[in-house]
This record gives structure tokens, sequence and C-alpha cells, in this order.
């Protein structure tokens, strides 16, 4: 049994009501960690061709890598992939908490499941043992009280539950995943996957500990983390506000999703900055599993009757979403939105990006008020936003189409509509602006799952870190909105960790020094790894998604960007501003050949042997 | 001032007279390290079109680099170059000792020379201090005595003497270049380089030492590697029999070559084994600076008039060279054909193979005893060939048209000799089998030196070294015929992390760890430095000196083997055994795709830009 993992995938077939275990060795454990890598693993080896992402045939992954669930800062997270509802490939999606790592002392590393139970169901795996049992009275129930209504019938309060909402049940196409009520692996619809198979929860509890290689050092790689965060050193600003401490900072460069990215200033900014929220509604801070930095919020107000403090609190791109995003500038509204978003199983950013995409349709005349079941759907307009939140959470009226998401939408409004649907490979922008960080834009281009800031660079990597210039060799700095080959080096490297992080699998927020990583991996497992082999790992990683979406029927010409980011903007302090075309082009092209892929993004025999997997190619 | 070198190049014009110093910046040392990415770096910069690499416009460049004269075994290295006047390309021999070490503490990193003195000279270089001086009374001398005298003139015993010797003043093509008498850079003719300039020396001595960022760290791996040696845990048998401890395993296995590669057994392997020479003619065993390992032979016998043990003794290329490639099993022959080598500055491996193909010249009738100087040079004649040597180095009758090496001595000699010259873009094959290790056979047609042994894979890399696979991750072992995407890959990072180690500049026969080599790295330098960033500096010391030879005309089509590695050995072990030509054709243009090259072996944009190298893109 390899350390730093159990050793075992457990199989869960709902249509035949069965499970089984399978044991993989060590050396599937080591080419393919975990997360991300897993998740395509699957997809490749076992989806039939056309494969409807919510039908049976679909397979629902719950990954975790050899970091999680250790003592190491940043090891509360896991990875729920399938084929996306949303973007019609690779679906994968990372969030926190604490679910993942009971899920790996309850006796798995990974969860995959197969067809369509006939009726709700939830699974509930104990120590190895596990059970498929009714859910009947969980559906349609708000996800705090589907969480207490197992716990209460399973007696046990330390059960941990990853669930659908109602948004998944509704089959909404960016429906999220729940863990542990405040922690969201949200994007690309995996809500939606669930929901489709009848699964409302995942619910564990388990007693066993994953055997450790080295303890000591993994014990002093916390120690030191801990001891860094609670004196100052690293991560103060994250520890203090939370994701939303940059609000001002990209406010002033012109960098913050303003009105569905007219613009990148946005006159309300203080007002939802990180630091405002602090003073205001802030009424405590959470974390994940074994992490000192307590990035979470949590928040309470009186405003629109009242926000529950048990969903935690909006992060950043929350308050970007249907926050600035919408043009909206009031704390109480997006605490609102973000409540039902958690409490009914909405992905935020998608989400925020439908309600702008449907504001500006209003405003250019694209929607009007009868289209939306009578709401004055300004820019601006926070309880139009709420409303219209929870209408598509329950697919009610308008909100039935608009949780089809932009893209579909767009296409079912009219011809006028689709310029204004900002998506990428059928995935909602997240809350960062191409135009203002250019090699995020080749980030959303290229990037598997669509629109993602997940596996993307914030190109300040240089400012930031040393560390991460350091161990790459010589790499003089670059100003944001540079595209140069050094800029896609920068972002091939970068990308590529990244990629690594969501399979080993943890937080790209905790500030581990590469070195310290492969410290930790080292003592984790035993092997003589190396900041090479990481490397190659996400590389792997996303070779291995992107051939996934070429069997998806994905070419080069869905790594674009939208028209948007190629015109300028009209105000503020990117005025004039965008991103070349033909620069762009380049620098897409050059991307493809460090990845080893040809001239039109396919990957090459080449580069699938230099990975190791080379039955990649029969897929091809 | 970069920590771990001296961070001075000295620049040396011999048809000015002049010197002067550069001091690059420390991005700049970082970036090519040192040794070969060095020479490749100023062949780029500054040689002019259709350079001839015996006019003064070529650069001779004796570089070192940061493992240089520290206390880490293997760092008594370094690397001489110039555009070779053997292959017309890429030249860069690397060798041992005691004189780069000197150098450095003399007060330079690297010496790049130009020009051509109107008569003999040698440099001095005493602690910054640099003069030309009168080397007329040495010309035409051996080398000892050329030592000997200018250790007399400056009045110190304690001076290191590099130089060429007499073959290289007669300009044969594969002249070497002599480090303290017993140690050779010696492949690529940088002797007859040498000699080309009227260089016959570069005496140094230092007392300045290099600071080392973290000495205590440094001095503990010294203090392990020593260690583990003295008691046998590594490096035993390279200790025991030095370099030829291999021969008899190889003749077991049909990998010995025999009698210009005709066969891979030899019926006299055991009489020139290493054990043998350790039973019989050693005398002693020497080291390069800071080595416990011992490598080097130094023998004494009375046969054919006396052997010099001043000289050393014969390593594995030689007594393959002159030994069994020559069908001879007297170590008595071998040991005299090395001294003369040696004395008179011949690189062993390609002179061995100008007599082995002069040897099947004449048994097959295409040279006739009148043609070789009433010598009858039949395979196995130890006095011809010791004869024949000594011609060669003096440019005497055959021995003048033999110097110009076998490829163009075949295309003097006539059709019938071309298949018989054994050479790659050419230089000489060294003393490995393809047919026996066929990764080996990429590595020589795909080397940028030509046939060369030293950035090159001995395909059982899996059996002898954990490590190095565990550092790449999981590659499963693999045979050493086989010529899969998989082996490929495992000559692409061995010959990278091979080209690394000739920049940095250490030995490859020192067993360091890839972790220890990057601790020992990061120990000296203070950088924080990785696997990944050595292997690309790996990486961009092979891609540099490609576009060099890309420079020069070299395409693919000169990425060959010859027909003799496709057709089947008639007996032996190997008895019917070939490379398959479509493997190897396949495989080679994987090794390019690894490599970031083209269908055609051009390096492409994409790749110069992640090298940090995109100057060079201007050049192809």
């Amino acid at each position: 049994m390899p350390k730093g993992f159990v050793g075992k995938v457990l199989r869960v077939d709902l249509t035949e009501g069965t499970t089984w275990v399978e044991e993989p060795p060590e050396s599937w454990y080591r080419t393919y960690l975990g997360g991300s890598a897993v998740v395509a693993y699957y997809l490749l080896k076992e989806l039939p061709e056309n494969c409807d992402p919510l039908g049976p045939d679909n397979r629902l992954i719950f990954a975790t890598g050899p970091f999680t669930g250790t003592p190491l800062a940043g090891s509360g997270r896991n990875n729920v992939g399938a084929k996306s509802p949303l973007n019609g490939g690779f679906g994968d999606a990372q969030g926190g908490g604490f679910w993942m790592a009971e899920l790996k002392k309850a006796g798995f590393d990974h969860i995959v499941i197969q067809g369509r139970a006939e009726s709700p169901v939830y699974l509930w795996i104990k120590d190895g043992e596990v059970a498929i049992r009714d859910a009947g009275q969980l559906w349609g129930k708000e996800t705090k009280e589907v969480e207490d209504r197992i716990r209460e019938e399973l007696g046990d309060e330390r059960i941990r539950v990853t669930q659908c909402g109602v948004a998944g049940e509704n089959l909404v196409r960016y429906a999220c995943v729940i863990n542990d009520l405040t922690h969201f692996p949200g994007r690309t619809g995996m809500g939606a996957v669930m929901g489709s198979k009848n699964l409302r929860a995942v619910a564990v509890r388990g007693t066993q500990n994953v055997e450790i290689d080295d303890m000591d050092t993994v014990r002093e790689l916390a120690r030191r983390m801990s001891q860094e965060v609670n004196d100052g050193t690293r991560a103060a600003s994250l520890k203090e506000h939370g994701t939303a401490g940059g609000v001002m900072g990209l406010d002033a460069g012109g960098g913050l999703p303003t009105r569905n990215f007219q613009f990148g200033d946005f006159e309300g900014a203080e007002k939802i900055s990180g630091p405002t929220m602090t003073d205001t509604i802030l009424v405590d801070r959470e974390t994940c599993h074994a992490c000192p930095i307590f990035c979470k919020r949590v928040v309470k107000t009186d405003a629109y009757g009242g926000v529950d403090p048990i969903y935690g609190g909006p992060e950043y791109e929350t308050i970007g979403s249907i926050g600035s995003n919408c043009g909206i500038d009031d704390l109480g509204a997006i605490s609102k939105g973000n409540e039902i978003c958690n409490k009914l199983g909405l992905d935020t950013i998608s989400a925020g990006m439908v309600v702008s995409f449907a504001m500006e349709c209003f405003e250019r005349g694209v929607l009007s008020k009868d289209d939306l079941d009578g709401l004055e759907l300004n820019f601006g307009n926070g309880e139009a936003m709420v409303a219209l939140l929870e209408k598509i959470a329950r697919r009610e009226g308008v909100g039935d189409l608009l949780a089809e998401g932009a893209a579909r939408a767009a296409r079912a409004i009219g011809p006028q509509a689709l310029e204004l649907a900002l998506t990428i490979k059928g995935q909602e922008i997240p809350m960062h602006e191409p135009r203002y960080k250019h090699g995020l834009g080749i980030g959303y281009a290229v990037s598997p799952t669509g629109a993602d800031h997940c596996h993307n660079i914030h190109d300040t990597v240089y400012e930031n870190s040393a560390d991460a210039v350091n161990v790459f060799g010589v790499i003089d700095p670059l100003p944001i909105d540079d595209l140069s080959g050094e800029k896609v080096r920068v972002f091939y490297y970068e990308s590529n960790w990244k990629h690594m992080l969501n399979s080993a699998v943890s937080c790209q927020f905790v500030p581990w020094t590469k070195r310290e990583y492969v410290d930790g991996m080292r003592a984790l497992t035993g092997w003589d790894t190396s900041v090479h082999e990481l490397m190659k790992a996400g590389e792997r990683t996303a070779t291995l998604a992107r051939a996934f979406n070429m069997t998806c029927g994905f070419d080069d010409r869905d790594d674009e960007l939208n028209d948007r980011f190629f015109t300028a903007f009209s105000r503020g302090p990117l005025e004039g501003k965008v991103i070349d075309r033909g620069t762009f082009n380049k620098a897409r092209v050059t991307y493809y050949h460090m990845m080893g892929w040809d001239d039109l993004g396919r990957p090459t025999s080449s580069r699938l042997d230099e990975l190791g997997i080379d039955w990649v190619a029969d897929l091809l």
C-alpha cells in the first residue's frame, strides 16, 4: 500500500445498487497522484462516445490526493469530476472543508460513481463499509437540513457530508457540490451530475489513519507554516480580510470586473471590499482541515430578512460576480445572494455571470421586463439579483432558461445576446480581467474546463514570490500586460504546477514554497520525488484533460477569448487597453508547443511517451 | 559576484597580444552555468559564418563551472571547446585533473581565446595576472618536458599546466588537450585548435578561494561520498579496477567493440580486462581534484622498450579502441599505444578507431602494405598499431593522411573505404556498441559533437540507479535493446542531465544522486534551484549546441548511424542482432519532439522561449 494514500478506490453503480473496491498499484498512484488527474483518467478510460453528461453512463468522481487529510496546511481539499453538463467536456471542480479528510479516514482515496438510482439516495461510508440509503426525505431540502437529518438518522454528529443542493436536483447546469455546508467544488456543474444520478449526498465517517512515511518532517513543515501564519510572515492579508482583500487594488488597477466585464473599475468598490466586510458584517473566520490561515468568512446581517451565518460568507469570486460584476455595491445583497447560492447549491461565479448577462440583455433591450417575469433587472438592482438566483436554483419562470448557463441561454434568446454571454468552452468567466492580466487571458482560453482561475496564473507571480521563479531558474520580471514567449513560459510552468496541486490535492492559496512542497510530498509518500516530477505530473494532468476534451469534439477553435477582451475599455485606469489578437494567437500556439502539442493543440505522441501515458494516443 | 563562481571571464586575443576581463551578471552564470553551455554561447555569439576551425577567428574556450574546484567529488573537470576541426561543428571535450581547480583559484571561470600568435606562445595566469609568453623552446617537445620546463622557467612546482601535444602542433584533427599530463579533454580535436593558434600551453597558479554559500553542507556531502567510497558502498568496481572493470561483462553480452565494430565479442577479452590489468601491470592509482575514487590507472611494463608510468595508464575507452577494436589482446602494446597518445597528444578513441579503420582497409585489400609505409596492418598487430600512432601524431608517411580522421581519410582513399570509416558527424565512435545498447545508438546519432559517450545513456540506468528513475517518477525497467518512446524518454532525461553535468561542470562517474547534486548546487551557489532547473539547464546546453551545428550547415540527415549497425552480427552473443531502421528513425523523431525540435530536428521558437534563449532564434 503506497504511503500517503489509502490504496483503495470505491466503485459504485447506482443503477445496479452495487459497490466494489479497486486497489491500484503504487505506480498508478505515483503517476496520477489523485484529484484532477484521476478524474481525467477515469473519464478517458470509461466514458462511451457521446456520453450524455446527465445520463447514467457518466462517471462522477470524488477524488483526493496524497496531501488530503494530512497535517499540512492546504490539505483540506478534494476534487469532484465528471463529463460536464455545462461545458460538454472536462468537468472538474475543487473545494475545501473537512469532508475529504474524513473520506480518507473512512478508507478510500476516491469514489467513482456510475449509473442512476431509481429514486433519491445517499451514500454512507464508515471505515470501509458502504451503504446506499434512501434519500427520499432529503430531496428538495436546503443543505443545512440535509446535513442535520443525515447526522440525526445515523446518530453521529461527527459525520461529514458532501451533497448537491436543490439546484443540483433541478439539473441547473452550473449547480455546485457542497462540502460541510460552506465549501464548494463549484465549477463545471458537478452538482447537476450528482442530481442526475439521484444522489443527494455522500456521508462519511472514519477512524483509520493513513500511513505517512516521515511524520516528523510533516509535523515540522506544518509547525513552521502555522507559526509563520500566526506571526504574520505568511498569508497575512488572506487571514485578515479573506480572499476579498485585493478588491481595492484591482479597482485601482482597472481589473475589477464590473457590469458584465464592460468596465474594470467600480465606483462602489470600497463598499464591497474585504476590509469593509471585516469592519461591518464579519462575525467569525473559518477554515479547512489543518489550515491555520482561516480565510473563510462568516457574516451576519439583518438585510434582506436576515442572512444566516451558518452558510459562511462571500469569497472574492462571489463579491465580484454578484457584486461589482452586477453593479451592486451592497454587502447585504451580496451576502443574501451568497446565502441563496450556498443553501440551494449554485456556483456563485457562473450564477453571478448569468445574472450580469441577463442584466446587460435587459439594459440593451435584448430581454424585456416581461421576459424576466417582471423583474427590473438593471445593473445595481440587488433585490432583483437575489430574486433571480432563487428562480434559477428552482428553475422557476425565466430561471428555467437561465439555469442552462449563459451560453445556452444566449443561443435561445437570439443573436443579439450572443456577445453578451461571457463564457469560454461554455463556462462563465471568473472574476479576473484578461485585459488587466494578459497571461491569465491565455489561461482562460486553453483551460480544459473552460474559463477557470484554478489552474491559471495571476501574472504578478514575480513580484509576489521569488520562489516561483528561483526553482525554475532565471526569469526576469515581466509586466502584467505582457504576452511574450517569456510570459507564456511562466504561464506554462505555473499552470502546470497548479494542475499538479489540483492532483496532489492541495490549496493554491497556502504559500508553500515549491521546495517545501517537494519536501512535503517526499515525507508523505517516501518517494524520492522532485520539482521535475511534480511539474511533469501537472503537465500530465493538463494533457489528460486536453485529450478528454478532444474525445468530446473540442479543438483549437474552442481555445478562444470573447470579443469583449479584444475591445478597448471606454473608461478607467485601463482606458483604451485591449489584448492584441495577433499577439494572443501567437502566445496560444507557443503554449501548445511548450506543452508538446501540435499547431492545432493536439498532444503529440512524443509528449504522451514522455509523460508515460502513451495509452492516450489510441483514443485520439 | 555569484557564489560558486569567480565572476570573471578572461579574454585573450593572440593576434593582438592583448587580454581583457569580462564580468557577466549573475543571471548569465545561472542561465549557462559553465562548461558546454558557455562553449556553445561564445561560439554562437562570436563566430563568423563559415569560420575556419583552424583559423584565427575560431574561439578556443576553456570553461569551468560552479562545481569546479570545490570539495565535492567529481569537481575536478573542465571543458575545452571550439568549432571542431574534426566534425566541422560543435567541438567540446571534457577532461579531469587539477588544472581547472587551479584556474579558478587563479581568478577566472573561463578563458576565451581568439586570434593566432605569430610564433609559439603559452599563457601564464597567476592570481588574476596574465602574461603571453614565448613557447619557442617548448614546440615539438613531449608533454612531460613541456610541463617541467614551464615550472622551471616560472620557478614554481605547484603550477598546473594544460597543453596540446605534438599532435596538436601538427594539426592532427583529433589531437587532444592534456591536463596535468594524464587527463585529457580528448574529443573533437581541441588540441589541433590550440596548435592552430600557436598556443602550446596554459599555465596557472592561484591562491584565491572562490566563495561558497554554505560550506558546511558542501563538506558534509563530500564527507559522506568519501566515506561511502572508502567503505565500498559506492563506486567499488571503479575504485578497484578503474573504468575497464566492465570489459568481461561487455564481452559476455556481445557489446565489446571488436575489430572495427565487426564483432561484439573478443577472444582476448580477459587478457585486457580491468582485473587483469590490476593483477599485472598496475603500479598505482591516481585521481582528480577532490575525488576519493582514484579510478585513474598508473601502469609500468618493460614491453615495447618500457612504458613510463608518468603518463598513467589506459582507460576503458583506450583498452577498447586500441585493444579489442584493433584485435589486440596485449596489455603491453595497449599501454605503449596509450603512452604515445598521451605524450604526443592524440585522442585515444579517435586514434584507435583510425587504426582499426586502416586495419580493416588492409585486410579487405583497400589499403596495401605499400600504402601503409610497409606496415603489415592486420588486426591484432600491436607493433604496427604502436608504429602507426606515432606516425599519425607526427604526420609522417601514411600518418599524414590518417591524421585527417577516418571520415576524411576514407573519402581520399576511395568508395570502398567509406563504409569502413565508423564516424558520425565526422567523429569516430567510442567504445560502446549500439547494437547492444540501442538507446545509445540514438545518442550517437543526435549528439552535437558526433559520436560521443559523454552525454549519452548506457541503457542499464534502471538497474544501476533507482535514483535516476525516482526523481523523474514512474519509469518501468526496459531491456537494453528497446527503442520505444519510453526508452527515448529515459534518453531524453538522462542525456539532458549529462549535458547539465558537462555545464555545471562535473564528472559523470561519481555516483551522486540527483537529489544530492541539487543539494550541492544549492550549497555552492545559494540558489534555490531544483532538478527541474538543472534538467532545463541541460536541455538548454543541448539546444545551444544543436543551434550552433545548424549554423555550420548540419541538419537531420547528419543524425545518422552507420550502416554497420543496421547489419546483423555474424557471430557471438548477439548473432543476428541489428537495430531496426524504422524503429530507429521513429525514435529519433520522438527525441526531436521531446526536445522541442521540429520534425527535421530544428529547435522551435517556443522551446527557445521556454529555455530563456530566444536570442538564438535570430541565428537560425
